[in-house]
C-alpha cells in the first residue's frame, strides 16, 4: 500500500515545521513552495536596512529535507484548491493530488482598499521586498547628495514608515540608527543625522499588543533615535511626492512630503483559501474548527497567518511562535488519525513577546518578567539567533551583529536591481565641499530648471 | 585658489585605485559611478554560483572614502564628455566640470554582432548579472525535478558556457562541483550529478592566455569535476531551446539543447569613450599615449579595460593588477604634472596569473614558478582575500569557503527576483518516489500536453 500523502501548501514557519515533525514518520509529503528558500521573517526588517545578507536569513527549503527521503519540495504557485477531487492546480497547469492538505500560505500586505499605494511604499514580507526597501533607502541619501536646493532635498531625507506594530517599530528604528550613526561621516554635502524619520500610528498607541509602561518606553527609545512618533494618525492619501494624513479636529489633512514611504501597517491572508469556498474572517482568514481543519473537511488543516483560531475571547495572534505550535500540532493529529485516534483541539501558548528598537534597545514582555532597553535587546537577540535554522545563518548573523555593535557600519549596503538613475536630481553639481560650509553658505548652486 | 579638481569616472579596480592614491595629496576628487558599489569582479562567478553573497564582494565606495574629506563620491551615469568645455554631462543632465580626468568605466560584454543574444545567454559583469545567473542555474533543476518526460528534461540539465577564458573555466567548473557534490542529495526524481556541463571554445584551446602544459592540466582538472570541454567548437545561433555550432568538415553544425546558456566568450570597452572623438581599437579601447593621457589632451588619463595600451609586441591584458597598477601610476603622474614635473610613461609589469577549477583545484603561472592543483588553489584563495577590501568581507569570504569546503554545499542558494515560475513544465506531477525508482521504471506520467 503507498504511503498516506501529506501536501503542504507554504514553506514559513507553518509548513516548515509540519514537514519536520511529520517526515519522522511513515507518511509520503510533498511541500510546495513559489520560492524555492524558507524566509526567516522576523529578520527581515533587517535586510531590508542592510544589516544582513538575504542568505543570512533565508535557507533553500530543498537543502533542510536533504537527507529525509519521505520529502519532496517542489517549486510553484497553487492556484486553486479542489476539496472535493483532493487536488491542487498548480498555476502552471499541474495537478496534485492529496490525502491529507495542511495549507499554510501566510499573510500578505493589505493596503486598505487602496491597491495603488503597493509600488508607491512597498510592504516588507519576502526577499524582494526586502532588496526594495534597502534599494529606496539608500537611493534616497544618494539622491539628496546630488541635490543643491534645500526645498526639494527635505523630502529624500524625510523617511516615512505607516504602521507602529513591530515590524513598522523596527524599522524606523533601524532608520534612526542608520541616519544618525552608519552614514554620519559619509556625505560632503548633506547632513544624515538631520534626516527626519517619522512613525505614524493611526491609533492613539504605537505597539498595540504591549502594556502601556512598555509601549510608553519603546517611544522614548525611539525618540531617543530621532524618530518622530505620530499617533492618531491616519493616512488617506500616498502619491510619489509623500503622504497626506486625514483631518484632525475640523483642520485640514496634514501633508507630508517625503520621497520614500514604507508600508506596515496592514495584513491580510493568502488569497489562496478563497477557492476553499468556506466561510473567512474580515482579513480573509479561514475559521477553522478548533482542531485547525475546515469545517466538514477535516482532511485540510489551515495554520499560521492564513487561519483565525478562536481562543478565549480572541484570536491566536500572527505571529511565529503560534504558527511554529500549530504545526506541530497539525502533524500530530495527522499522526494520531492515520493511528484511528481522535484529534485533539490546539491551544496556543503564549510565552511571550520582543521587539527590538535600533541599536542596543528594545521591549520584552514574559509575563511576569517584563524587560526594556539593553536586557530586552539580548533576550531579543538571543532568542532570533536560537530560531535561526543551521549553524551557518546562527554564525553570520552573530557576526554581522557583532560588527555592527562594534563599528556602527552595516554590511550589505548594496543598491542592486534596476537603479532609478535619471530620478536623480538633474541640477548642476556643486563644487566639492564639506557640509560645514553648506551649511554656512547655503546652497552653492542655483536651483534646477524644474 | 581652490584645489585642482580631478574627476574619476567609475569605481572598479581602476577608479578605486585612483581616487586613494590621490587622497592623500592636496586635491579635490569627485568619484563617479551608476552603482553605489565597487564590485570585486574576480569573485563575481562564486556569486553568480551561491558561493558568496553579493555584499561579501561589494562594498559601498562611499564607505571605503568616508574619512577622506576630500573625496566627493556621487552616484551617477556619464553620458558624454566634452573634451574641449573640460566638462561631462550626466544622463540625468548634470554638468560637472573638471581639470584632470580619469576615465576607468571598464568594459561589458560583446556579443559579437549578436546583441539579441544578450537576454539568451547573460554575461558576468556585475552584482545583477551574478544574481540573474544564480538564478536560471538554480531554477534550472527546480525545473528538472518539475519535468517527467525525460526528452524535455534533459535541456533543464544541460548547462553551456561560451568562452574558455578563466571566467568561462571558474564557471564550469563550479557547475561541475554543484551538480556532483552540492546537490547531490537533494532532488528526488532527478540526479543532478548526471547533468551535462559543457565548456565551449572557439579556438583550438581553453584559457590561451597560459603555456600549454598549464592549458592540459586545466583541462584534466575541469574534465574530473564533469565538466565536457569542447575545443574548436564555434557558437553560430543562440535561441531558447540551445546553442548551434558551426559547421565542421563540410557536417551540419551540431545542434546542442540547454535551456541554460551563459557568456563568458567577449568583451568591448566601454562605449562612453566614443563620446571622446579619438581613434579606438577593435574592441572600442582608447588607444592611449605611453602615459595613458589621451592624444592631444594631456588633463585626459584612460586607465584599465577601456585603455588599449601597447607594450612590447602586444598589448597590456585586462586584468584588474593592470589596473591596479595603472590606477597607481595615473596618480603619480597628476601629483607630478601639479608639481611641475614631467610625466612618466606606464609599464605593466607581470607578477603571474592564476585561475581556480572548482573545489581545491586551480592552476598558477608566476613565471619560474608553475603551480597546478590544490596548490594553485591554496595560492588563488590567499591572493584573492588578501585583496579583497576591508576586515569583515575578508572574514566572511573566509569563513564561507571554510564551510563550503568542509560541508560541500554552498550558502546563498536562493532564487530570488521575478521567477518564470510559469516556465516550469506542467505535466502532472509524479507520485513522490526515490530516483533510483524512477530510473528503474522510466517516466512515471505521461509527457506534458504541449
Amino acid at each position: 500500500m503507498a504511503a498516506h500523502r501529506v501536501v503542504i501548501v507554504g514553506g514559513g514557519f507553518g509548513g516548515l515545521y509540519a514537514a519536520q515533525t511529520l517526515a519522522r514518520h511513515d507518511v509520503q509529503i510533498t511541500l510546495l513552495d513559489r520560492k524555492n528558500h524558507h524566509t526567516f521573517q522576523p529578520l527581515l526588517y533587517q535586510v531590508a536596512t542592510a544589516g544582513l545578507n538575504p542568505s543570512d536569513i533565508a535557507v533553500p527549503i530543498r537543502s533542510i529535507f536533504r537527507k529525509r527521503e519521505n520529502v519532496e519540495v517542489l517549486l510553484g504557485n497553487v492556484a486553486a484548491i479542489h476539496k472535493d477531487s483532493r487536488t491542487l492546480t498548480l498555476e502552471d497547469g499541474a495537478t496534485i493530488p492529496y490525502d491529507t492538505l495542511i495549507v499554510a500560505t501566510g499573510a500578505t500586505h493589505s493596503y486598505f482598499g487602496h491597491p495603488e499605494w503597493a509600488h508607491l511604499a512597498p510592504g516588507l514580507k519576502t526577499i524582494e521586498d526586502a532588496l526594495e526597501i534597502r534599494k529606496r533607502i539608500f537611493f534616497a541619501f544618494e539622491a539628496a547628495e546630488r541635490e543643491p536646493d534645500e526645498t526639494l532635498r527635505a523630502p529624500w531625507l524625510t523617511f516615512v514608515v505607516v504602521g507602529g506594530g513591530p515590524t513598522g517599530v523596527e524599522l524606523a528604528g533601524t532608520l534612526g540608527e542608520i541616519s544618525r550613526q552608519t552614514l554620519r561621516h559619509d556625505f560632503r554635502h548633506i547632513n544624515p543625522t538631520e534626516s527626519c524619520i517619522l512613525l505614524l500610528e493611526g491609533s492613539p498607541a504605537i505597539l498595540g499588543s504591549y502594556v502601556p509602561e512598555l509601549r510608553e518606553k519603546a517611544k522614548v527609545q525611539l525618540e531617543h533615535l530621532g524618530v518622530k512618533v505620530r499617533s492618531n494618525a491616519r493616512v488617506v492619501t500616498i502619491d510619489a511626492g509623500g503622504v497626506t494624513l486625514a483631518p484632525v479636529d475640523g483642520k485640514p489633512g496634514e501633508r507630508i512630503p517625503s520621497r520614500t514611504v514604507l508600508w506596515a501597517a496592514g495584513v491580510a491572508a493568502s488569497p489562496l483559501v478563497k477557492s476553499l469556498g468556506v466561510p473567512l474572517d474580515r482579513a480573509g482568514r479561514v475559521l477553522v474548527e478548533p482542531d485547525l481543519t475546515v469545517p466538514g473537511h477535516p482532511e485540510i488543516y489551515v495554520i499560521g497567518d492564513v487561519a483565525a483560531v478562536k481562543q478565549g475571547d480572541g484570536f491566536v495572534p500572527g505571529v511565529a511562535p503560534a504558527a511554529i505550535q500549530a504545526a506541530k500540532h497539525t502533524a500530530d493529529n495527522i499522526v494520531r488519525t492515520l493511528a484511528g485516534q481522535p484529534r485533539t483541539p490546539f491551544r496556543y501558548h503564549d510565552k511571550g513577546s520582543l521587539a527590538t528598537i535600533g541599536r542596543a534597545s528594545g521591549i520584552a514582555d514574559f509575563g511576569r518578567l517584563k524587560l526594556s532597553g539593553f536586557l530586552a535587546w539580548i533576550a531579543w537577540l538571543l532568542i532570533h539567533v536560537f530560531f535561526l535554522i543551521g549553524f551557518r545563518n546562527r554564525f553570520l548573523v552573530m557576526f554581522e551583529w557583532a560588527m555592527s555593535y562594534l563599528t556602527f557600519q552595516r554590511g550589505a549596503r548594496l543598491i542592486t536591481g534596476k537603479v532609478p538613475l535619471m530620478e536623480l536630481p538633474a541640477a548642476s553639481v556643486r563644487s566639492p565641499t564639506s557640509v560645514a560650509s553648506v551649511a554656512a553658505a547655503g546652497p552653492a548652486a542655483p536651483p534646477p530648471p524644474s
